[in-house]
């Protein structure tokens, strides 16, 4: 193989011009090893954010990343393995439902997650709210949960995609965070490298998105969907709303408790409507449903209370304690809560999602910086949300303080100050606003 | 002073925002300290390489990188002290034939020059052929040439714009050499931090040139003249012509014989005029001439051999062996020389003037490599160039070695790879194309 010319790769990427596969694989391969060092990287990544990439120099660079280090190619091992991925949003409990009921259905569910970081909160975080839960599993524990219970979610390891760990450090520091390109190659280096049978992806749209505005989802959508073509792993995306926290709660435990609710059949319509359609998507993925069969089975699961035994026995193999199905006081429990009034009579027109977020990491629930330690039983619950008719003086939130000690005034107001209300019922936004293949 | 928030000017930058004054100052300053690392600053400068500059932005980074060290204010030192700079060329002597002849109309000339790298040739090296001459001087040296001589030509310190150099450096392996702003502040941070009372630039244009394109050349004359906007020099350029090597001799040795051959009123036409037109503008620069007494002053320094007896004088400062100028047996001679025939008769229709500059850098005139070793005796004589009809088998070069060793044919060959023949003149292109203020 020619050596690799990193200063002409770097001149042919400023002017825009194109990059052979060949250096790619060179280029993410011997950074990797140490051998290319940051500030020709830090180079890079600037003229592709600026300049992008075409659709085949970010397949080739999803692929050198996956490369740089363990694949586990899953479903050469299982029948069927489906694994889902958010692209994160505000109360987003989705994983955490889909999983125990799609494994209720018979299809598999295995799953290499995140923690939160910024205004969005991270699943594995949610689930560690429960007494004994492991989510850092070795390989062999992530297949022993998936024989045990259909589904499993655990952190990703450290062998996975070694060159996404390395360049999302560099991209952190050097003003490269923003690039479909590079965001794209970043998830879905992982998820390829797990290598299941299919992918579902909940790409969000709205004010507490990573992507705010509807054309930049849908391209970021398209974008993973066509950084997969070929790989093996059959992937499709659901745009869905995140213009408002989904369901009511927001925070870990708190998040808990609305999973748990969901599959007794109680939770909140929006979660349950969300979930059960990328639960739809993934059964007829498998091949063993078309979409009728599939929703039958999603309402039999659910109605004969299976997915809530999947739950227990998912909960039980990752050594957590099943016992708080039953019993939410097993869960972390808030110190404090303040209750916020609604300040005038009418409707909630628009809630800034982001800013929701933010308040919610602001009180614990979430990290603004990766060594930051996460408060469980923090978060807020949206008792109402936009498009809601609300009276004043009505309790609109419920704030939930773990350790914390917060003025609540302080807390009132800062809430309120990204709550917009009006005279008038603002328009109803879809839930789900596109299914991409 | 507020802190620098180091990512959100990245960003900025990243998405073609404008980025502040203070922003690009404590940027450049912490860099040049250490406290930002090496791989914050290529993106910057990839950043900067690929969205450009305001003209504002680029005067505040010269301005930046110039206070990052010494700043000699040799303008208000003297009543009146030229500076001049080239972009450089092949047979580029320009400022060693005007600076004895300015000197001697009674204006001075002072220059902090560079080594030759790549294919044009550096002022230095070929001042470094006398036996002797010194061009390594103190700043108390520099002033003393000046007193003694009229005129002095040195390399830069240490101390002179320490951030150029490591912004250098950096530019060097990540991919950003071309860049506009970035040339120029890289040059005009050096020239302004030595301040002279005004500077006189030879932006060269045509395939000997760093810029080939008559566009770019100017465009790069405007944005050097726009950066020194407010420094207290005054700056202009003249536009000259590089598609062609100026003048008969391209090395080190053989271009300080032609200079001295300028000065006896013996040398190349066009030599003599390209610098005769600078060394006007200097002189009118002073304020002490207008164009008629500047041309009148130049004409009577030449043929009284004042400008000749000025060079004996500012070798001697420098010194060096001033007998050279008398002896051209002194310096460095070649071993062998190798005559290139005319293959066909007809005109030079064309000769690629960078290649030609990289055949002479080969025979061991130039560097490819910061630290290559230059041989004063290599190089080469262009006795017949574009536009001249020649004879077939009459002599058009003679290629000259120092203490390499070569195959003759192979570098008869390789000579005329680079050199068009056809059977029409062609157009004769200006030696000066435009003068910009």
């Amino acid at each position: 193989m020619a050596d690799l010319n990193v200063y002409e790769v770097l001149n042919r990427k400023r002017r825009g011009a194109p990059i052979e596969a060949r250096e790619i694989e060179q280029f993410i391969e011997q950074y990797t090893l140490g051998a290319i060092p940051d500030y020709q990287m830090s180079a890079l990544l600037m003229a592709i954010a600026i300049n992008g990439m075409t659709t085949e120099e970010m397949a080739t660079l999803t692929q050198a990343m996956l490369h740089s280090g363990d694949e586990w190619h899953l479903r050469n091992e299982y029948d069927f393995i489906a694994d889902k991925h958010s692209t994160g949003g505000v109360g987003d409990k989705v994983s955490l439902v889909l999983s125990p009921w799609v494994a209720a259905c018979g299809i598999k569910i295995g799953m290499l997650s995140g923690r939160g970081l910024g205004h969005t909160g991270g699943t594995l975080d949610k689930l560690e709210a429960i007494p004994g839960f492991n989510a850092r599993l070795s390989r062999e524990d992530f297949n022993r949960c998936v024989a045990e219970a259909g589904c499993v979610i655990s952190t990703s390891t450290e062998g996975i995609a070694p060159a996404d760990k390395k360049i999302y450090a560099l991209r952190d520091v050097t003003g490269t965070v923003e690039s479909l390109p590079l965001i794209t190659a970043s998830i879905m280096s992982k998820k390829l490298a797990m290598g299941a049978s299919a992918l579902v992806l909940d790409v969000k749209t709205g004010s507490g998105a990573f992507m705010r505005k509807y054309q930049d989802s849908k391209a970021l959508a398209q974008s993973l969907i066509a950084a997969a073509a070929g790989s093996g792993t059959r992937v499709e995306a659901l745009i869905t709303d995140m213009d408002r926290p989904l369901g009511i709660a927001a925070g870990n435990a708190n998040e808990i408790i609305e999973t748990i609710e969901v599959l007794k059949g109680n939770g909140p319509a929006d979660v349950e409507f969300v979930t059960r359609a990328q639960a739809q998507r993934t059964l007829v993925l498998s091949g063993k449903f078309d979409d009728a069969s599939a929703a039958a089975a999603l309402e039999d699961a659910l109605r004969s209370g299976r997915a809530l035994d999947q739950a227990r026995a998912w909960i039980t193999a990752q050594g957590g304690d099943a016992k708080i199905v039953d019993d939410y006081s097993l869960l972390p429990q808030p110190k404090t809560t303040i209750e916020v009034k609604a300040p005038q009579s009418g409707f909630i027109t628009f809630m800034d999602t982001y800013q929701a977020g933010m308040f919610t990491v602001d009180l614990g629930a979430g990290r603004k910086k990766a060594d930051d330690v996460i408060d469980y039983a923090a978060g807020v619950m949206f008792d109402r949300r936009t498009g809601d008719e609300v009276r004043a003086g009505e309790t609109i939130a419920r704030i939930q303080l773990g350790n914390a000690k917060r003025d609540a005034a302080e807390l009132t107001k800062r809430f309120l100050s990204f709550v917009t209300f009006g005279d008038t019922k603002p328009e109803e936004r879809p839930l789900i606003h596109e299914h991409l293949t």
